[in-house]
């Protein structure tokens, strides 16, 4: 059945002037952030225990230049760690709920995504994500 | 010795309009937020797992007003989960880190807490929060 099983991670998007992730490790003791390059932006996942704290960097034209142009280096979204992706798209279509991505799409570290629309749940940007070895696990369980 | 255990919460500031809190409930299937009431504000937190997602409400003047105001409904701040909080306040200072509170506050849930200034850390308005019981735990060992 599809749930939601915690806070994934929780992203701050900002301009190349920034070092927050920098600041994470050298003043509260972080480890050092796990990166990745996208179109647009660098993704940086600074782990905090069982979650992350994603910094999105712009590099050019995209989602993250177009955000910081209406409101400047700011907290972007939250994203859910879920289980069985697939079916909870389908449970808010059948709900009515406004999807970015109605099908799962390949995220950071091997994981699979969808982004809900944020009219969907009064501005707040949720995007659920499901780790890779709990996809694969489904699977086994399919076999 | 101090250091950061996990996220704690993740809180998003709205006017009385907005019921993001029942969304996460009725849509989501999260449980259902508890609420207590703060100074101009309700402050709902609904549990993610280990986590939580905290909504602000705006009922009156006070610093989630004043935040609506700049921004209109947003992501306000990341909470993380610290141990040893007096000691990491005491190492921030050292460090020239500006504190928003100096020392422990009562938060929600009985837990302390104290802000970090957004200047320190690039824009970003974190609160580091220590369970009670983590500071029971410190007392007896304390003994």
């Amino acid at each position: 059945m599809a749930s939601v099983l915690g806070i994934h991670h929780v992203a701050f998007a900002h301009s190349g002037e920034i070092s927050l992730y920098l600041k994470l490790t050298t003043l509260l003791g972080l480890p050092d952030a796990i990166e990745e390059e996208a179109d647009g932006f660098i993704e940086r996942m600074t782990p905090v225990g069982e979650c992350f704290l994603q910094t999105l960097e712009s590099t050019g034209p995209g989602v993250v230049q177009r955000f910081l142009e209406r409101r400047g280096p700011a907290l972007h979204h939250v994203a859910l760690r879920v289980e069985g992706l697939p079916a909870m798209l389908n449970e808010l279509t059948a709900k009515g709920i406004e999807l970015v991505d109605a099908r799962p799409r390949r995220g950071a570290l091997d994981s699979q995504i969808a982004f809900i629309h944020p009219r969907a749940f009064d501005g707040l940007l949720l995007e659920l994500v499901e780790d890779s070895e709990s996809v694969a696990s489904e699977s086994d369980v399919a076999k």
